[in-house]
């Protein structure tokens, strides 16, 4: 049998994990990399004869089989991939942010050329979830997703908790250990757990989420207090990503902060471990957790999509049926002010007295039920902390009772799952 | 395209949520349905024409692609795939006790007729389970896991836990509501859970598991006392089924009760939930769970292995290359006596005086070292209860040291988990 034959694009952390990981099979032969840098330092060595600094010397090269994407970003990673494809090669790829912005079009050219795109890495690193949801799942109809997709936010939310330590000072112990970038904004806005669920909601509904349609709120107003208050009501606070269709074909996703009971596994889910929680027809509802990111958990997905073609391959007419992507009916998107959810809301009231009152009467003229509410005491300077949580209402109308409550300092509202 | 023609052999729970559920699948054909009893009232009502009391109507239809065979039990269910499988038919079972008695035989005749046996709904109902190994996993050296794979006895130990009550009262409740038998011997006593782990390790150890090797422990010892204790020490108690290989091929697969920390998911996975950790490398460590039984949980399982063979149906040289098993290979097995453990053991005294002093000693003397031991107080007849949890020490060991201990009582030996 001839060896399945293998480009890289990327020899960064992930890239090098493969490398090792593809050292353990035979049938498998990586042919050429290509790297930004020849002369950098790595904990691999290829031969040199194999490294190039031109990734187009990797996507023409007609004995490469398949082109293995780890450099991240939209181009020019489009770029080296359409060329590949359109080679005749098939993609696997851990590249988040290209398949939730130009996913559609990508697999479209794959689908053309009679090619396949697998991505396991690029959703939850080394959780196996892409490819149970195409295969053993496929029998199901999903509609309901919560997942935590990333790991520096879940891991600053965990430290806020057990340290009962402020953001910023997590924050910054994170960069510190490498768990966080210098520039966070991508994690701790929520932009990359926003790219995930893009492409996760897309194929566990079999319909195409677009991504300026995904509501977005990351971590960086969540105060420590917060996380006390959730505590004490029985819940953790994670940064989740959610996503829920109707029968209608109405599609509601989006990446924020949550309440999360401590009955569920998710609350349990700590520091850098990602989980994707699933519920469908007959299913029932599954959790996946695992390492979410990571040079080897990272490569074992790779090493997977690359091991399933190597199991098929040859046989290019039917290749791998279940793991193709086509998904051409858009689903509607819900606005998140149309939303109903539970909200947690916690209030600085300049004056105690009659505060109660005027919340519960606000409230009620709004329709929105009370679950729990929390006054402990008065200050000295007779202003009083008030926590609430609500049942389920409109975003809307939450919004609008806010707005209301112009004495009052509004301190944080998160939303709470149900 | 022509649809793919199923056979079932049992219209029981989970063959009428097979049944309801392949309805939505228009290239799916139930051909033929093997009952027990032709005039029993079910939840589905399939045109009579459709039923035969005679399995071998079944499996003796040439018309027929594949066998779905959901009586359980070694025979006459093994006669009825034999024949399947000669007959040229791919098969797909829940049968766990089938595979983990005779799996090595119908997976060889298997594959001398070249046919695929599919069987994700046989361990832990609903979780995906097999499929993830043999696919996206494949990549992995996969060599431990720790699983909760019987609803029962989780629901058992769960309610034990929550509700402080005996195991004789949870049992007789669980018997009541149905999530226990009118004999329990096949869940409490592990057998049920030491089927599953055999396959289950043979699939991710690929090397052949035997099930008389799998060393097993039921719950129906375990006290309320113990619960209590656990929960203090930090661990919650559950029967875990556990394997694990080493790199001269040596296998220590076992089911019993455990000690497990609450700050793992499993501890936190409860009543009839399942869940299936696996370590391996690269992958780290990942944590499926969800629905361990069920009609639809389970048809959504056989659905999934259903459509599996149907995506690549009519390429039968190369179907489903991936999920053959042939392990011909047979793992070492490691006697029981011979394995290292943590264990919590609780101990009445007879006369406190002294006795903690006999306990160090006699462990000393075997170098057992202690990491926990807690005695409260002294009943007012002088004798003492006593907690110990060890360091991690030989099983041999422990025995002798507990034989020492003649004046005492020993009220629970259990295993602690790493």
């Amino acid at each position: 049998m001839s060896k399945l034959r293998i480009g890289i694009i990327g020899l960064g952390t992930v890239g090098c994990g493969v490398y090792k990981t593809l050292q353990n099979h035979e049938n498998i032969e990586i042919v050429k990399i290509a790297v930004k840098n020849l002369n950098k330092k790595r904990s691999v060595e290829p031969p040199s004869s194999m490294l190039t600094d031109n990734p187009f010397e990797v996507v023409n090269d007609s004995s490469i089989d398949v082109v293995v994407e780890l450099i991240g970003g939209v181009e020019p990673a489009y770029s080296y991939l359409e060329a590949a494809i359109k080679n005749g090669k098939h993609i696997v790829t851990a590249n988040k942010e290209l398949l939730a912005k130009r996913g559609a079009e990508i697999f479209k050219l794959a689908e053309e050329y009679n090619r396949v795109i697998l991505y396991e890495a690029a959703i939850a690193g080394g959780i196996p979830i892409i490819m149970p949801i195409k295969t053993i799942l496929a029998g199901n109809k999903i509609n309901k997703i919560h997942a935590i997709l990333n790991g520096t936010t879940n891991y600053i939310l965990t430290k806020m908790d057990v340290e009962g330590a402020s953001y910023e000072d997590v924050l910054k112990e994170a960069q510190e250990l490498g768990y966080a970038e210098t520039d966070p904004t991508g994690d701790v806005e929520g932009f990359d757990a926003a790219y995930k669920i893009t492409t996760l909601a897309t194929i566990a509904f079999k319909k195409k989420i677009k991504l300026e349609n995904v509501y977005r709120e990351g971590i960086t107003k969540i105060r420590k207090e917060d996380m006390k208050e959730a505590n004490e009501f029985g819940y953790k606070i994670k940064l989740i990503a959610t996503a829920s269709i109707d029968e209608n074909n109405n599609a509601d996703v989006r990446v924020h902060p949550m309440l999360i009971s401590k009955d569920t596994t998710l609350a349990h889910i700590d520091y850098v471990t990602n989980a994707v929680e699933l519920n469908g027809f007959p299913l029932g509802k599954v959790v996946l957790s695992g390492p979410g990111a990571g040079e080897f958990p990272t490569a074992s997905s790779v090493v997977g999509d690359v091991l399933a073609i190597e199991a098929e391959f040859g046989k290019t007419d039917y290749l791998l049926p279940m793991m193709r992507c086509n998904h051409s009916e858009v689903a509607n998107p819900i606005k998140i002010e149309d939303t109903y959810n539970k909200y947690y809301i916690s209030i600085t009231a300049p004056n105690a007295i009659g505060v109660i009152a005027k919340i519960g009467t606000i409230c009620a003229n709004k329709n929105i039920s009370l679950s729990s509410i929390l006054q402990r005491g008065v200050s000295k300077d007779n202003t009083a902390d008030i926590t609430v949580i609500t049942e389920k209402c409109q975003e809307k109308l939450i919004r609008e009772a806010v707005a209301e409550l112009t004495e009052c300092r509004i301190n944080s509202i998160i939303r709470v799952a149900d």
